[in-house]
């Protein structure tokens, strides 16, 4: 087993290969991008996810698959699964992307969630309100991303405006209302687990977003260890439950110290990049190790790291490269707005160490509002 | 400067376009081995590094050169400064090419050497062992790599069996005469020097070497500070009188408490390859900083570092990738005898812990003699 398969070719298998190459592996990419980023440090196959020749292809030059974004057809994945060892396996890629399922499955563990009900028809979608009650959001089902496909009703009167919004989609991908959580926190688990059953998480990450899309993250996250032992708990039972293979991340609600499963991310996950210089072992070697059934590398870190997302464009690296501590992290993709195009990460050995640095970075990039919320936590 | 050209596709490009691909840069390897290990992540030009059409498209196709090996024909790296921007310089390559010119510029600037003398003629070879005194070493100026090339005179007697060995090689590269240093242990500093000439370096190395090979460094080697500070400052006048711009390695033996300089490494060196995990930023970030002209990142080390060298074939992964602090470097070389085929490398928060960890990796590879001089070296 040498060349791993990955479907999807954007950061996420770009930097699962360069995270790969020091294990001896080979990597193929298949994208329906030509210009998808992995492909300027990898082989690429470019089709359809769906193109039975391109599916043949990919899988006659590999020995193993892998997935960098969840909404993976289910026929492709299953079309692979009948010809090589695929990892994770379908049932937890079909989980992770229907909202209803994950949301059951959450329930049946004991892992607790925010409210939720079907509203595939605007008549459900009443009851769905009056059982979860206001404020609550409703969303597709499936092949919702960085919030988009989402509508936040704030009164039942939001009810048609919501259906005006997304009830053109029930049809096709069904719709879920959840209940909002006005929560204090957002954090994930990002955790890792064996062909073995072997499972091991990185430290708690606290997560802030803009307009739906990460913006920040900070690790560890400031938590009691009942908190975060009760959070690494909820992750091992939904790996194990699923026979997970591989790296993922659960994310977290935290509303007065209560916990609440948001969603499932079957893949390596934009809260677990500081790992990459934060941590002894990157969410992405530890992904590989775990698809090849390689011991899992030590998931400790030293000190806090901070991960910023950059959004649209990459800003000037020089305030970030001249930081002791600054790691850049350019995805070589052309700008776009709204895309995710690259990540830097400060590390540091102390809490006021890591404060002083975000701030002369956000101050230099002028993108104070960027770092003030890992500030202020970080002054608690 | 987005594409960055490397002459040269072994291991050493490899490494630096994994660590470079986070830079947001792309690159483009040439090599005369269509197999070169570079080539499985990064397009490659296939060529011989004389052939004036491989060179012109290697060149059209990227923003700046430089290279993994020090052997670069001097008329290849000329024709390339004609054109683009090379780093490091041509000057600086030639030097290092030339055991005679390196040594005499290590004497104009003040920096120890080893006995020398030119030994171009059997009767260059008497005069030179006459002045040099035994033990001592013939080797060829040019083109020597890991110990070939060179040797070995115990008495004034082998100097006809050196000459049959090593003459026939004199008229087209050369032969120095060099004192045989009894040292008690080799030393590098590894450096870097940006375009503006910001100069940094890593902790002091020490190395230990098997039939010519590097076998394992060990940083931080036990130095007080003015004997580290004096090999810095040796390494720092060398840099700036070649107007270095890049990472190099300055190979020392120490004897007594003596520094004497053995050799100057113009690229990315074996013994700074502790540096991917082990320090803040590694040397082949930092050498690709320097070329593109970037701040230089910070050089410092967490605790303490041994690289394994893999030579021929490599080991069972699972010894090292089940240390906490293990990390596996296979350059996805097919086996050969000598060849450098992948390293290892551990750390640890203190000197005890590397030994045990070392002590623990060498039983289960039954490579107890490869860490045994590092794990002596640690209790001391």
């Amino acid at each position: 087993m040498n060349t791993v398969g990955i479907l999807g070719g954007g950061q996420l298998a770009r930097m699962m290969a360069l995270a790969g190459a020091s294990l001896g592996l080979r990597f193929l990419v298949m994208d329906t991008a030509r210009d998808a980023c992995a492909g300027q440090f990898a082989p690429m196959v470019v089709g359809d996810y769906v193109d039975p020749a391109a599916l043949a292809e990919f899988a006659s030059r590999i020995d193993v698959a892998t997935f960098d974004f969840e909404n993976v057809p289910a026929q492709s994945a299953q079309w692979l699964v009948d010809r090589i060892p695929v990892f994770p396996n379908p049932r937890a890629l079909g989980t992770a992307q229907d909202r209803l399922a994950e949301k059951t499955l959450f329930r049946e563990l004991g892992i607790p969630v925010p409210d939720f009900a079907v509203a595939d028809t605007r008549e459900q979608l009443d009851e769905a309100i009056a059982r979860v009650g206001m404020p609550c959001i409703l969303k597709t089902r499936r092949l919702g991303y960085d919030g988009k496909g989402q509508f936040r009703l704030r009164t039942p009167a939001d009810a048609d405006a919501a259906w005006d919004a997304l009830g053109g989609q029930a049809a096709k991908v069904g719709l879920i209302l959840e209940g909002f959580v006005g929560f204090q926190r957002e954090l994930s688990v990002v955790a890792v687990r064996g062909r073995d059953g072997e499972f091991r998480t990185w430290p708690l990450t606290e997560n802030w977003h803009v307009d739906g899309v990460l913006s920040a993250s900070l690790a560890p996250a400031s938590a009691d260890k009942e908190l975060a032992e009760r959070a690494f708990a909820y992750a091992r039972k939904l790996a194990d439950a699923l026979d997970y293979v591989g790296v993922f991340a659960l994310e977290l609600f935290c509303r007065d110290g209560e916990l609440l499963a948001n969603e499932l991310a079957p893949r390596v996950h934009n809260s677990g990049h500081w790992t990459i210089e934060g941590a002894e072992t990157s969410q992405f070697e530890n992904h590989l190790r775990a698809v090849l059934g390689l011991p899992l590398g030590d998931t400790r870190m030293l000190g806090h790291a901070c991960m910023l997302n950059w959004i649209g464009q990459m800003p000037d690296p020089t305030p970030v490269l001249t930081e002791a501590s600054g790691h850049w992290h350019d995805y070589g993709k052309t700008a776009r707005d709204g895309r995710k195009v690259g990540h830097a990460t400060l590390r540091a050995d102390s809490a006021v160490e890591l404060a002083e640095a975000l701030a002369r970075v956000g101050s230099r990039l002028q993108r104070e509002a960027q770092v003030a919320p890992v500030i202020e936590r970080l002054a608690e």
